[in-house]
């Protein structure tokens, strides 16, 4: 995720990093390029324009802005989406870490001791679903979070998030059947892996279901017609203003039409995609603080990038 | 679900598999060939055309953007919400078999076979509801996952899913009875029971209950109609361009017509519907995981589609 | 709710039974005889059209569609969440049904006969809400489900859906205090209870509070005044095409119009509202199945209309 | 709220009553006069009109349609969250009320009485909602419902529908602590009590949180600023026509503005706003008859509006 | 936030105060400067302005329009959003003071003590949410609320409300080990400390995650550019009619980047921000009558903003 201070209208204007400029960049060119060629040709008279008025054009333009507009609506509620359940899962992870360590962490007999596994296992998972959709391997953190022979058993798992949550109702069902917990409030403590169940499918959804291709197709090729078409329109109507507009316009198009590829897959490693090594450092912060352990620093931006 | 790795900008353009343009071509071509007649008679003055400004063929045009625009967002959201759906039936079956697992599994008494045959019960699930929204026969499924006479009970009753809930309520209320469940442990149990009977109610509600009819020939008919006004509109603006425009136009119209149909039915076996076969296979997987049985192999898409 | 199966691009082009169109032809039919008039007019010099552009009239078409398109938005929705009210009624029906059958169905005692109670009060409940909506009498049904003296008590009462939810809660409340449920099955059953009662208000919300009525007339009314001066605005430009275009826009911004009408009240018998009946119907049919009674016929789409 | 029969599609055009035409009708006709005294000027040569194209005032008119059309969608959802709100409430006295009287109602000792208190303290919760809202005084309705000293009580705290709340609580707290309530049915009954604070707290948002101030200033300014500009653009172009379009263009978009400022506030007592007095006597109706006491009449719309 | 009485439609032209239009003035009086140099020094002949329609810049602005649109859309639901995680700040607030009080209140034993401190330590819980949002000090209040040594414990905690909420979690379990709750009362007054959490969250994630910054940059350079090519485009059409409609135009697009930004982050202290100081005021007066105690003053608006 790109943090930075808030920046003047001026200086927004000329920002390069971080902004989806570099990566439109050669197809703005390209366009600005072919507007130049055909006003040439036109201007020269190799080129013999039929084109009276620009507006057909203009219609297929605004028709392609309202579906570029309905996708990309769709594919930022996809990342505000998944943003909520991260909220979710931090909410879930705090709550039941404070909940079983107030209700089991002053008891003298091994409760304790359980209330400590459940909280490291929390922080376990919120580095095992960082993995899980960013298709890395949370080896190492799981080896540290958790003791053997459990970590192996997680580790055995395909799914590991979803091992950790059967970790979870194991030691639950352990605590009821020995009385260390009622029936309500192991229930209580229950609504939370359930919760937690709900993220880890709902960001699997995100993740394994993109947008239907066909949509993303359809529009992107329009996109890209559009813009090839742009300049045999408006030669005539703008001569040596052609190649100006016809690049604003590409590159509110394609800058549009890349920015939602983005936003549609949350979970990846790009500059406006989701933080999650820092969501995740800092759930391992809290419920490190809540446990009276040393906590680990806070993850930094590096140029302006959050990852 | 048509599932592939992210293409270039420039495969974009040309890929054809997995996309709207073969069922959209005939019509797409027709246009064109329609406009070239229209141009050609113009041009040989065989046909007068009158109109001297496209302006009034914008206002329609646009206006009919705005309105296919607002049927895709709502198709769209019908094949999204049929997708949470699923994610809520994978929640569901996963987190009450875990629970079910972990409370009755350790028991030396019956209930161990309970909490197993529970589990299974959740697998037959999801496979007769992959069958209930098909259309299909489950009836493989369910004989191979569930005991005598069960099994028959279920397979005689029209709504097998409804059925299935049924026995897992009359198990729970048995385990309740003979206390191998409290009433706490009985009533978080039941939950999972009402959220799949949600799950169920929601689907059948998607697939039953299609977009308003008279919506749907509303629009798909003005597109074509205003697609078939088109050449006589910019014939004498845009000369030999208006194929080449009129097809664009045609293209983006009816893609976005065909998709939203698509998209408007999400149960079905076409490319862009839902994988439910995948998505069944594995919650097979996940729970014959968690009972420690053989798991089977994970589908693959074949031809980028996942069925 | 229409019913069809899905038929072809060609013949979705001359559909006429089940659509807006007759119910809005003489209006376009009309617009279009005034375009001829007023074209006629012009050609023979009775009318003096100072219009030079028809850009303005564009702006006011463009600023309606956006217009229209929100109110049809908005009732679109409306009818959607009426549906999704129902599917929440037959999951309540269904699971309430299911779980007080298998809680006090293998009662020897008098609590079985309670169970039978709660699920033909469950269909009763089906078949009040739509007389309630629809403002029909929904005596027979309730005299044939429910026994006597409560049938009476309930037909004496103004909102019979709720008199019924109260017949709930009494039964519930007695079965706690003679001990056949715990205040924990109690509990999990009265939340059915409540989730009827749910339904029922929202009903009642989308059914006796249309959408603001300044809202209705303002679109309605700018509707038709611009389809009025539309030909006015077009005669020049496009000529004998006038009544062509202006009966095609005029078609479209009266058929979402009148759609809009319909789908503002859901639980009508027009054509596109919900089918009610065959929804109560089919709660009959599953809860008598459960009740292993003998069930009724599923109801059958007349002339491709569900009632 | 104004509740009309379905009018004709004749007589909606010529309605009155009701509507918001008497409100912006001044405003209409000073821009018909406004656009009638510069077609003049211009014919007449005092008034040299530069402008050769309407084209950019499309631009800006089509800008702003948008942006009402998003200021509008917001107002509506707040009117139309506000009756959902409400509904709520209608859902929850109801059911808190016969749920209170299921369970209380048959006991011979006091707790028959509290259920009686219970029902009427709702029926005076809606009375003082509406007064909280509305800025009225519910000192008569209060009186009437409660006994002393809590009347006194309640009317003595500056947020009323809080102080009975807090009176139900106590009220709750009292019958746990007497064992007429087990901990599970208190819990139950004390639901519907953080349902009413939802209520209450959702309404005070609603009410005291407008659109932020800004936005509706950006835009009533730009909508009256441009249709002043609208005769000077549109004189040339349409002469005699002018005054005819630039009153309608005003009339959608100052009812528009107009409309979305009452919808902004739905609890007040313009014609569009909330019949929070009919629903509140339609509470006491449905609860006088739970307790078996007289019902008052229900409230009868006065010229098409239900206060 | 801005409070102000409901203005006539003519002041509110007028109005300066508290709108966006001291900020964005500067920005529209060079683009009204700009545009009268191009026509100056077109009229003179030093400026060869080849662009004889204005159509294409139309495009670009109605698909900017659009975009904005979406934007703002975005950033109202961010502000909205916020305001309701607020409201759900008070109603927990409320309910779970008055549901400690009711419960705990009565009691001889130290029970009464402890739902004053659950008291005390939610309304330091509002002022801590405020402190954390906005980045101040919340030191004052929360000494001034909490007993030593707790007081200091929450200070020396990074996530002063986190904290709170563990003070919370403990407090509970101490009175459910001590037998002042059973499982289900504390169960029920758990709810609302996992509801408060819920709220933290949900505000981190307002506050820590800005909308996507490419999209904010897209978007704010597009409106800049455009608007420095409007007087090229329109000085051949308008005339010396360019700089006022140029200058429109800009107010509309400036102002509405503007009040997006101002929106985006609901919680800073700029004056369509939430008046979160005010908020937390009225729970401390709500609190405070509810504990018997002496109540502070409601917080004024100073020219017409809400703190």
């Amino acid at each position: 995720m790109i943090v930075r201070p808030r920046l003047s209208s001026l200086r927004l204007l000329f920002v390069v990093r971080g902004t989806i400029l570099p990566r439109v960049l050669p197809h703005v060119l390209g366009i600005a390029a072919l507007s130049a060629l055909v006003v040439w040709a036109y201007r020269q008279g190799y080129l013999d324009l039929q084109i009276s008025s620009p507006a057909p054009l203009s219609l297929l333009g605004i028709a392609l802005s309202i579906f570029l507009g309905f996708r990309n609506n769709a594919c930022y509620d996809r990342w505000w989406e998944a943003r909520k359940h991260w909220g979710a899962l931090i909410i879930e992870l705090r709550s039941f870490s404070h909940e079983a360590i107030a209700l089991l962490g002053d008891d003298s007999s091994g409760a304790k001791e359980a209330a400590r596994r459940l909280a490291r296992r929390n922080i376990a998972f919120a580095h095992a679903m960082v993995a899980h959709l960013r298709g890395n391997d949370a080896r190492e953190d799981i080896s540290r979070l958790l003791p053997e022979p459990e970590a192996s058993r997680v580790l055995a798992s395909q799914n590991r998030p979803n091992a950790l949550l059967r970790e979870h109702d194991r030691e639950l069902a352990t605590l009821l059947r020995e009385k260390h917990l009622t029936d309500i409030t192991w229930s209580e403590l229950r609504t939370h892996v359930h919760g937690l169940m709900n993220v880890l499918s709902a960001c699997e959804r995100i993740r394994f279901t993109p947008l239907p291709f066909t949509y993303t197709v359809l529009l992107h090729r329009t996109a890209y017609l559009f813009c090839l078409l742009l300049p045999f329109g408006l030669a005539e109507a703008l001569g040596w203003f052609t190649p100006w507009l016809a690049a604003m316009i590409a590159y509110t198009f394609f800058g549009l039409d890349r920015l939602s590829d983005e936003l549609e897959e949350p979970f990846g490693t790009e500059p406006n995609d989701l933080s999650l090594l820092a969501m995740a450092r800092s759930v391992e912060m809290n419920l490190m603080e809540a446990l009276g352990e040393p906590q680990p620093e806070p993850l930094k931006p590096r140029d302006f990038v959050l990852p």
